[in-house]
């Protein structure tokens, strides 16, 4: 039952990410965004199968099986909102001929998401979120990390942040950079 | 176009909080938040036919009509969101003999979306998210503003709270419970 309990959760902060990162790959034409929500798709779904599946051997009698209802309801939401968010992608990954609107969504922004990996040497390997105020430093959120072929939903300040992992940040083009330089091992936090 | 921009970005924000506030009017069993779902409903159905409206009446060419249906694209996503979001709301507000799994989520979980109108009296009247410092005082973050039939999303330092604003809150009950206060004035700022 735990492990429905984890998947339903994970489910929901899964498809909360989709809909963030799909927002943006279309209305700043951002294809980084973009082929995170394709790689989440995969994860959304198969979370979907196994919840199914967990369900079904679970239900004994008409009593499980309406509670499990609503287990089987809500995966349903999320499998459709993480669907609505891969269409938007597929539009970003396709590439189309920007509305003048879209420019002005991106002026009146001053965040965008953005996406970098932890190069061997960084500072930031084997530190803590909370240890490196990125945020003050920066102004950077770390939305999610992706390490191998798990995610981290939320990541809050004790998460320890390791060489390989794949941030996926919020925050203002200048905090990027600075970011970046840190990820790729051009400057350390001193230096900042 | 500028009013196309303004519903863009009003869809994206939307569709973002009917998401949150879905999840958590099942999860938690909260009818506060399922309530809000509907009243969101009505405001994302309506954007969506003016944007379509709009789009249609600017598009005058071949290549006004490609750009335009990148735009509808993301107006139809962001219905089909909403349209989860309120599947989900619908199950909450049918009311439903929860799962223990939901139990498990919520135990998990240390914070909840809480509504509350700023009844007359209160100390948090004619302030400003800044001056008032909620988020340090109470933990609890304020996520929007239902003001009459306009919503303010993700208000910010400078928003002013009025006289029957309802706040759509996140955090934790005792968070709640001293905000909760402050709206029925109950408790001024001064005694928290």
């Amino acid at each position: 039952m735990s492990s429905v309990k984890d998947i339903l959760i994970e489910m929901k902060n899964l498809s909360e990410l989709m809909v963030d990162l799909a927002y943006s790959s279309v209305l700043f034409q951002n294809k980084e965004a973009a082929e995170e929500v394709l790689n989440l798709e995969d994860r959304v779904n198969s979370l979907n199968y196994e919840i199914k599946k967990q369900s079904l051997l679970a239900s004994r009698s008409v009593e499980d099986a309406e509670k499990l209802t609503v287990l089987l309801e809500v995966a349903e939401a999320a499998e459709t909102i993480g669907n609505a968010a891969k269409d938007l992608a597929d539009l970003s990954i396709k590439g189309f001929e920007p509305h003048p609107v879209f420019k002005m969504v991106m002026e009146d922004s001053e965040t965008n998401i953005y996406r970098m990996k932890i190069e061997s040497g960084s500072d930031l390997i084997n530190k803590s979120l909370g240890n490196i105020l990125l945020s003050n430093r920066t102004g950077m959120r770390v939305i999610s990390i992706r390490r191998d072929l798990t995610w981290i939903y939320g990541p809050n300040k004790d998460t320890i942040i390791l060489e390989g992992d794949v941030l996926i940040v919020k925050g203002t083009e200048a905090g990027y950079d600075i970011l970046n330089k840190l990820a790729k091992n051009e400057i350390t936090l001193d230096e900042i």
